[in-house]
């Protein structure tokens, strides 16, 4: 097969665990005989020094053009703590979602067993975990007008909106995986204080009846946030709306203890983009300590997901299970063993596959 | 000292827990020489399913002739899978936080060396644990105008507000309370994403030079969800806006292990408002099992913040404490030891004040 991907590496860490995907990648592409080919394209803050745009427009057109999109992460600190700041890298992942249609972004929570030691909760609540969220991702308040202050400044203000529509087709995705796992839905919303949150509920009460062998339930916001912790294997599917996906799918992605491992997908209509959901560990940047394993599970989702190649995706879990078992990590996960460079994990999988 | 108490009972477990703090607090005014009156009002679906009014003029008055409102809990799952319920038992709740002017929410979590191995946490993360969320209570998302629905029906939206006003008072009360305790203090926003947010983090940082002493943090909501699992004691004083509240203090308190005993305030200019964090419980109410702890626990906190009377909030704790030791609890932390009633829990507290 011949594929091209669109690559994304952004700020901080992103080029360095993007590099160790791109060796996976190719030494996949040789093993299975694919044609795999790459366009590297600039995001975030990276691409407002270099163009004073953090999604330029050559960059989205090389998305357009890409088969698939592996992207690494966004975020620069010097723009943080500047809330006068014109431009910041973030509205570079906020663009790209919103004109590539990235409308569901599927997080997953699962366990490894060597390091589901590692959580913070106890074993007993956390072994065996695995739920998936559907984070509703271009809609909401991210990008709902009217936004911004009043003349004097004194007040601000952002709006949430969302559509029957966009509710529907998100859910749609969480009915459908459900019917594929445990049958468990869960809709997170704040149906007791936001208009936009009853629109919710009621979009997939309308829709429940479709899917008959789904047990659907709904829960408030604040009550999945304390369940996550208390009870995280009482979930399967759960959907919600972007800005609550934000809060708890990061809130999730610290109880299997594996959140340096933990992939993610962002689905539109033709478009099909891969990331870790780790941030941009500015403080690591550049170092070569970076933990590479979630963005090579991320290119495992891309040949499942993007291109139907369930073997190739196989093949990538097992290496990083290899990894895990043999003891070939990055500092993070290393725990008085040996400590293996970012380039050297990323070395010994593309050896391994 | 004379006090009148306003008592809003409120729904669920409401009114059983609110009758085992009222025993409490009499036999405090007996053995302190107060005398203490009450005065009950309806809230909620209670209110609801009397005048049509989940907060009627009339309670709104008796809180308003109060020295301090002692509060229970408000919902009814009547209410909630209706997304068209014209009246909902929480716009009670909001409307009392409204109109009493109630715009500080103060929520501590602790741990008590009895309770923590309860904790999902782990043992080492969670013991000795010790922050405190203020949660802005009266704006943002909760108040924002306009919120409803297109004509169609098709589109829902909120809005979101802040004025500087508001951030100020709320951002005073966490520097304060910094100063008093670790003088560590976290600003938790989304200013990467969010206008209301950016306002937020700018009106904090124009207010840090006034706190020479305070160390200030800025962190987004979506990493404080993380961190707060991981590194719990690592906060000292949290400060943030209404829904962020919402959802980060719930999370917060399944860390201790001790969520039936946690306690709140909600403080305005004049009035002062205290209730346990935990909810109406519907599926406990009637039962006399419900812990009645934390609105116990909620009292001491009105004897310490509304009256300045320190001794008699020492004396609640103290007998609390004995509860604890001496296993003279409800069923959920019982344990294999006899599981005490909660009108049994509030007859031992009143007598070994
Ligand atoms: C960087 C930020 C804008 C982004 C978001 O809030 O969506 C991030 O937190 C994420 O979840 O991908
Ligand atoms: C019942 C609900 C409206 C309320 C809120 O969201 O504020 C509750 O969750 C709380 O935190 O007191």
């Amino acid at each position: 097969m011949e594929m091209n991907i669109a690559l994304l590496p952004g700020d901080g860490i992103g080029p360095e665990v993007i590099a160790q995907a791109v060796k996976v990648v190719k030494a996949v592409g040789e093993k299975f005989g694919h044609r795999i080919s790459f366009e590297e394209a600039p995001v975030g803050a990276v691409a407002i020094d270099q163009t004073g745009d953090p999604y330029p427009d050559a960059t989205h057109e090389v998305c357009l053009r890409g088969d698939a999109v592996l992207f690494g992460a966004i975020g620069d600190p010097k723009y943080d703590n500047d809330p006068k700041a014109k431009v910041r890298p973030e509205q570079g992942l906020l663009l790209m979602r919103q004109k590539l249609g990235l409308f569901a972004n599927v997080r997953p929570t699962f366990t490894f067993p060597s390091l589901v030691h590692k959580s913070p909760l106890k074993l007993e609540r956390v072994d065996g975990v695995d739920f998936v969220f559907f984070r509703e991702l271009t809609g909401g308040v991210y990008f709902g007008e009217p936004r911004g202050r009043n003349e004097q400044g004194t007040k601000a203000f952002d709006t949430n909106v969302y559509s029957k529509e966009e509710i529907t087709r998100l859910a749609r995705m969480g009915f459908e995986a459900a019917q594929k796992r445990r049958k468990h839905l869960t809709c997170v919303d704040k149906a007791n204080v936001m208009a936009t949150s009853r629109l919710w509920r009621e979009t997939v009460q309308e829709l429940a009846p479709e899917y008959p062998d789904v047990k659907v339930e709904y829960e408030f916001v604040d009550a999945v946030a304390m369940r996550l912790i208390q009870w995280p294997k009482a979930y399967d599917v759960l959907i919600t709306e972007n800005l609550f996906g934000d809060i708890l799918t990061d809130e999730a992605s610290v109880i299997s203890g594996s959140m340096g491992l933990m992939p993610s997908a962002s689905l539109g209509i033709d478009i099909k983009l891969f990331e870790p959901i780790h941030g941009s560990y500015p403080q690591a940047a550049g170092k070569d300590i970076a933990n590479p394993l979630a963005t090579v599970l991320s290119a495992a989702m891309m040949f499942e997901y993007a291109f139907d190649l369930k073997e190739e995706a196989q093949a990538i879990s097992d290496v990083v299970n290899k990894s895990l078992t043999e003891g070939v990590v990055t500092e993070d996960i290393a725990e008085g063993g040996k400590a293996y460079k970012t380039s050297e994990v990323g070395d010994w999988l593309a050896a391994n596959i």
